[in-house]
């Protein structure tokens, strides 16, 4: 009988630096990640910084089966950089500070890398968790305090609901597209949001948008040879899921120069060009508002996508997740299915789907895993494809799916008839989260404008800033000398003298020879002064060090 | 400009009957299925009872650039019979009766296809959903009212997992494993169930067991030169998932005869076949309690199987979502941590994952997608590369991670201190389900083997019975004359002359030339004699009329 060897305990996260790197190792075709490749460099810069824990090297897992080299290649060749090394350092020093309070120059680290508002204090919107607990908890709806605590339209809507739902059983699997009733309602608040029908057998309801995105790589993709177009700079999400399920991602530059736009001659190019090489493009990306970039596309363009979708037989995979996400008077969105039904385009025309999801808008219900979406232009068959593997997962969680017919359908003014008890203070809660949202973005723009050799494109929506860093000849080096890309040199140095967590270009991949960070607006308004502050002087002080 | 052409409203469910068929042609290697299965004629079957309705046939897809033809070709090849065609046929029969009462020799459906208590009115538990409705509006839980509307310890626990949440923050993304102070409540439970610890850094919450098995599969499979051991019968997930993942179901047969025994000289033997033909095999799939066998493994079976696991390099995969439901006297459920612990192996001398769900035991939450798996036996850096597909995600839902915490640490007795206030009407709520269910699943057993031809192992544990049917030579014929597997062709009689939904035996898989089908035990109790006469009734009928 051999003797029970203790588990030691492992820290997951720090130690994540280390892995990827050593055993990395892409393929020399890979699409995703070259072994010199600024991410891949920054990753190795980082597995320098934290060698593994005397604890963990001390376990010997050599009798065990699975190892770096006999894993999956696919999931090795997968990057996530919104939760990568970066982060990992974010922790160790919130735990440095915790242990140790004074140790570092700064009280608290201030996480700008990711787009989670309630993580940064964002309140939820009353009325959204009123319905939800409601719904919970269904046998109080008809106790006397109930009144006291819930709103009356809140009370309302969670017997609409209930009603709505099969045995009025929120513990059960619903359909695998969702609770029909749901599905009616999101389809409603569509129409009434495009002015063109939406269907609610086209709606797949998901745990988030990202569920749905893999369902459709998982659809498109046959081998490597299957491309899919995404912009530069992605949401990492993309390029994961490509990677995961084996494609090449097709790459095309947005122009920075003219606000991230999105130049139909460069989606040309990029198509010829992967076709050149025996790449059969079936899809494109397009992520409006933009993420990282925060542009807003304009009608016209939309419109311009649309018809190169059609003419190229590429299905458009919509990413809309910030549709309520616009902070400047000259732009508006607008939803590709209202672009192109208003083109004249129906249902057997063009191939489009649809993302959108609870955690981002107003509201920010990242936990709470909701999302769908909308799926268009495909032959029965093919959706029943669809449906299948929506099926194999039964259904996504019930209050993500009551949240996304919530976000679609929230209380209503009263214009004629009486309107919803909640209206007043629903709109007070969104508009104070939106308009501060607004001045966040724009006093952060004008102070990294403000940073030599910093410009940086407006945030006209999403929740990002992503400015270009013009580095001196000096960091550049000093970068080289540490293997790592110069953006993650810079954020990795910001990280270190201020507590600020931003994710450096590389990850959501850039222009070669350029270098951003992604930073979010999100951290509490009157945390922003002292963002300000502390970025302009940690720039100038790197900015002299490295001047030369 | 083209002209709008309005969306035909396309009925989804009736039409998955269709296109899975005519265009599924797995390619000849495929080790999932074949042209001839049974699962591929019954699919058959059933396309010719439910043509494509006429508006779908009028649209035409041929200008949009999906097709069936295009699509990836692992998607095809996947099955999920529980959600299958048969429960379309019955989706239709519903509305049938809705539209034209009277029009069915039965007045409802029974879905005894599903593990989903809670759509067959078992009510969820109370303290449970207390919790949860308040950790949705925490805001709530300060006010007076709510004292007369929720118990003490609801109302003390919320307080609790709100302390354990950074920030309090329900609707944050969590950490991508799961909010860590509900992790370390889910090891305190499990420490407590099997009398050796759990680390919380082993543990990755997840939307429901499904998306964790597909992790593994995914960090697993490399090519279909990748195989995994799975039971037959099995859990369709699992060969829908290996299907997905591109990898080799290799099957090893439970013996029926011995009440779905588990004999290692099977696995070894399978093992060797699937080794000649050049198959990596790479894990082990275990279901215990199983699923659709419901037999509960014996404590030195189970060690034999960690031995064979050991020996052979394998990764156990432990689908241990029934635990909780065990019904008869003489078996116990046992994890295999528990039992691999308790045999001396430790963290690095044998992987092994194990599964758990709030779907199922006698929660039965399976709307709140909750789960989790303990990852033990990799080492850090594979560890690693799970986190990392695990952070591609984000998160799972926190509601359901909530709902994990509470399965794993539910209202306790005071036996030297006072108890929790719920633990009372806990326990009472809790016995009155399992009871019931053991009282069901022994009533259906027996009234199933009074049956001509048919034998019933026990349900000693999860959720299923799974008998034998032994099917006249004529209708046998009958069934191959109609395209179809006998047992579907049996089940389909079932439930056009009962409404008493089954699934056919060959979507579990089966012994060639056996035939089953799967019964939940789910249904009311109330409801039990008359599904027992209604079945009785059917059976003689159709062995009077095929006995030849």
């Amino acid at each position: 009988m051999r003797r029970f060897i203790s588990h030691k305990t492992i820290n997951l996260i720090s130690q994540t630096t280390t892995s990827s790197i050593s055993s990395s190792s892409p393929s020399p075709n890979s699409p995703s990640l070259s072994p010199n490749s600024p991410l891949t460099s920054l990753l190795r810069f980082f597995s320098t910084l934290h060698p593994s824990s005397p604890d963990s090297m001390a376990s010997d897992y050599s009798a065990t089966p699975i190892t770096m080299d006999n894993i999956n290649p696919k999931v090795l060749k997968c990057e996530y950089a919104v939760r990568g090394e970066i982060v990992s350092i974010a922790q160790t020093l919130q735990q440095n500070l915790k242990d140790n309070p004074g140790s570092h120059p700064f009280d608290e680290i201030l996480y700008c890398n990711i787009g989670n508002p309630q993580s940064l204090a964002q309140q939820p919107i009353t009325f959204f968790r009123e319905v939800l607990a409601l719904c919970d908890h269904p046998s109080i709806l008809d106790k006397s305090e109930t009144q006291g605590l819930f709103s009356a339209d809140a009370i309302e809507r969670a017997f609409q609901i209930l009603e709505q739902i099969p045995g009025r059983a929120t513990g059960a699997y619903s359909h695998s597209q969702g609770i029909k009733g749901l599905r009616d309602t999101i389809a409603s608040g569509m129409k009434a949001r495009d002015g063109f029908p939406a269907d609610p057998n086209d709606l797949f309801l998901t745990d988030g948008a990202s569920p749905a995105v893999h369902m459709m790589m998982q659809l498109l993709i046959r081998s490597e040879n299957d491309g899919i177009l995404c912009p530069i700079p992605q949401y990492p999400l993309y390029s994961a899921s490509i990677a995961l399920h084996g494609g090449t991602l097709v790459p095309y530059y947005l122009d920075e120069q003219t606000g991230w736009g999105l130049e139909i001659s460069e989606l040309e190019h990029q198509l010829k060009t992967a076709k050149s090489k025996g790449i059969d493009v079936r899809a494109l990306v397009v992520i409006n508002p933009g993420n990282p970039t925060g542009q807003v596309l304009g009608e016209a363009n939309q419109r311009e996508i649309v018809e190169f979708c059609k003419k190229e037989g590429l299905v458009l995979l919509a990413d809309e997740v910030y549709q309520e996400n616009v902070y400047v008077p000259d732009k508006k969105f607008h939803s590709f299915k209202k672009i192109s039904r208003s083109m004249g385009y129906g249902e057997t025309d063009i191939s489009l789907v649809s993302f959108q999801s609870v955690s981002k808008g107003f509201y920010g219900e990242c936990g709470k895993r909701g999302g769908y979406m909308e799926v268009t232009g495909f032959s029965p068959e093919v959706r029943e494809q669809i449906y299948k593997l929506a099926s194999v997962n039964l259904c996504s969680n019930i209050s993500g799916q009551i949240l996304a017919s919530l976000i679609m359908s929230p209380p209503k003014h009263g214009f004629i008839q009486v309107g919803d008890e909640s209206y007043e203070s629903f709109s007070a809660e969104k508009e104070a989260i939106l308009s501060s949202l607004a001045r966040r973005a724009k006093t952060l723009e004008d102070a990294l404008n403000s940073l030599e050799g910093v410009t940086c494109n407006r945030a006209e929506g999403a929740m990002y800033l992503f400015p270009c860093i013009n580095l001196p000849d000096k960091a550049i080096k000093a970068a080289e000398e540490a293997k790592t890309a110069p953006d993650a040199f810079y954020a990795k140095h910001l990280l270190n003298a201020t507590g600020i967590v931003v994710v450096p270009g590389s990850g959501f991949r850039q222009v070669p020879g350029t270098w951003h960070f992604r930073c979010t607006i999100l951290p509490q308004e009157e945390k922003i002064p002292a963002i300000v502050s502390r970025l302009t002087e940690f720039h100038k002080k790197f900015m002299d060090e490295f001047r030369g």
